[in-house]
């Protein structure tokens, strides 16, 4: 993939809302993900995309936080998008406080140390992300057998679909995680302090 | 499916931006979409869909908004996507006053009587619905080939990726399309005003 | 598709009983379906389709006509076939006084307005078009659960394997539907008397 | 599967041209193949199919009628129609005086002793069985390189949309090769007269 | 395939104990399986293949020899291998004294004349061989209805995935079974014999 | 997966040739990997596991040993092989000195940095592991075409055939990977040191 098809812009050419968004980003994280700047070029389906992220992802709701993220690293996994993967399985791992979560539910989700509710939760989603065609009544009383009403369906269905079209623009546009990703939650923090 | 799942708000309780975006759209259409509805019940959400779906489909660019409903119709025909295919299928037969164009885009988008250059655009964007972890700088240069920028590629990219999120959630939460997209754009003006 | 490959005879041409078919079907639609005139190239293949459509279309049996003519829609869609897609798909409006219906199963079979024991039936027919190696025991059971008895069951697997045949002649020679079908079935009497 | 669900017929209760059928074949053979017996049962699909296959399998043209046969036993392993491969695998056997062909062609045709004019008719032939929507122009003229014409191609996409209706109603209807078939053009001559 | 990329070795050129071995094989079958002659191009790997082989199909357990190379045909004709299913066809029809068993299990497994333990198991086969992510504890319960225990399911897989390595070496270097294994084990004694 | 099932074996119950192993692969590593621990149940089966696994991975010839690594976890994602992704994607990273390619074979091979001719490699490998049937002299030259020979398309669809059975079998027993393996690799040295 030509990395230079799609240039990142400078921080100075962006409108201000955006470019606030970037700083307040980098001064959390240390760094500027690369989705952030590489949306940054459009300033329109960066709104939109980020204001769609934020009402599914940081909303109230019966998923947790760590919940969500893990929806989005197994379906990315199985849509092979480098860039969500990476970048959410550092948050997901982070979230859990759980060093191994990331690459079990990437690699193959079903052989994850989760919970029932939680795997229930996941062959939901990628059912979504994978047949969403033959999703029918019997799905979401596998779901309520779970504890998950319909509004939770809702949010899974939601962010699997959210990310079915995130994975898509990441592996046309040749995006590529940022390496401080891949190690982000997985040494112990008294180790890192070290 | 059940329809009572997700039933549809009334006008009256929706916030005041969302309810004066589907009375505009009820005059000009003379019906509110069910997509329109169906999103209403989650403000953010709709926001989101309905700001990001306009960044894509009514900018400016090479692009004919009839080509961008080409893709609309074509991926979500191959994710089996009933109110898209019904919904959009309208929007394309009126904007190419063509009234079997989206019968042959929804049903086999290589059989259907378009140009060189549509075929060139399709081939790309089913690539990306349906395989887009194998998109690769050869299909980049096939749509050069063809006339089309990088910043065309990333059009055609972004709208199949964003109905392939449309399509999941539609097909998940059971959205059927309003009775009138099924004749829209098919019955000869005259013959109408018979 | 080169569109002049399979040339269409004249009528002149043609063997007597075919061209007395061809015009008592043009009598009774208006005009010549193009697969009459496409296989009419060929009068022993001819014969032998049409005789094969009429011994499982028109015969008595546990199937309606128009549930025969759900079963052509919903497996053509599957098999991406236009030609049969269009033209039965009017059929299929006509004989079920139903503007929708063919769009509906055509797209997306699981979420078309049927009956719970069509829905089995199309479900038994969709496992004939596209997976029959894998047609069991348990697969009868569930048709009989429905009231079909197994000389129905041969019925309906009968006509999703006579489309299979049907499906993938017209994608290869590249069929295409009369532009009449289109709108057949759709707009209602007293509109179309105006 | 339930081997009565479908019962054999009795020659006696068969109509006349039926049983002179079977009884025609009976003498040449020596035995009534399975699928003639099962599908007496509806005499008029019998005389469609007998009609409709006679036209395409012994017909003047192209294809030399064993591989006529190479395009039934390639497409039929692709099928898994156990009947189609094991019975057409004798015949095909024997028109090539070839006792290992059949294996080889159900088998993975790609490695099979052929010529490569008939790789290219397979190559088309499976095509057609397996993904007719996709056949297209350069699908012809890979076949024209061949010195194949178009009416060739007809004859090779009627035998494998033929044998897609007949693999489908066999694997349905739980057609089994009758025992001989199995021996057929295995051993030699001066072998079996000993 | 360029039958000389991978050129049988003489049987001068080959290490002491692999010539033993080969003459061996050859003393009991009267001739040398072409896998045997191709494997031992490279010692290493030809004493590592065998000594794996032997492991999984010689030992004591609960499955019978038969049973074991039943596994071997299902799956190999599920991965087209042209080889191993020819080969061990031969094999389990001797040991099975049926002729007809490999037929049907290599075309379509579930066809098959075998007990239902016997489908038990190859459906278990099956499923390691195409889709062993997916594995999970019903799969075993499964078997355990079946009188299978868990030493017997470990069984199964490891030959499903043993030949899983076999066939894609088998089709990537383009070995061909010896004729001879296309007849064994379907003329009855008495009349080769003759 | 109930992690019961097949219970791993104490170092004092194992044939002291695996004993030894164990040891020396423990005082090496640092902790013994569960793959030696979980086939060490089955002396004979660890015995030729093992060796094939040397005699592919530790042999002289014209792949590096980063470059079979890359084939195994690039195969074993495709596979969606939880143990061989993570503890062979530790090993990768230790070999080529790089803590991002093992995430960026495992999710998309396709995208990761690495040259032309370990794509071409990689390229075969993956028609190996999930489409052997179709491989042929085109896939051969090339290989040819990036400097590989016979013998090196021999290595990389050995390997990629092994692991195609290791997959399985790590699949179907449910093998978990240690923890210590998810973070080999990933941190400098001097950072390790603190």
């Amino acid at each position: 993939m030509n990395s230079d098809r799609f240039p990142l812009p400078t921080l100075e050419s962006l409108p201000e809302d955006i470019r606030d968004k970037l700083l307040a980003v980098q001064q959390k994280a240390g760094f500027v993900p690369n989705v952030f700047l590489k949306l940054a070029r459009r300033p329109d389906e960066f709104r939109a995309f980020v204001g769609y992220h934020d009402a599914l992802m940081l909303k109230e709701g019966g998923l947790t936080k760590g919940e969500r993220e893990m929806i989005v690293v197994a379906t990315s996994g199985a849509n092979n998008c480098l860039y969500c993967v990476v970048a959410h399985g550092a948050i997901l791992r982070i979230y859990e406080k759980n060093p191994l979560i990331a690459d079990q539910l990437a690699t193959n989700w079903r052989k994850a140390a989760i919970t029932p509710r939680q795997h229930a939760m996941l062959s939901f989603a990628m059912k979504v992300a994978l047949d969403s065609r033959a999703v029918d009544d019997h799905d979401f009383r596998e779901l309520h057998a779970h504890g998950f009403t319909d509004e939770d369906a809702w949010d899974i269905a939601a962010i699997a679909a959210f990310f079915a079209m995130s994975n898509r623009l990441a592996n046309t546009v040749g995006m590529m995680p940022n390496p401080e990703f891949h190690l982000m939650g997985r040494v112990p923090r008294d180790r890192k302090g070290g």
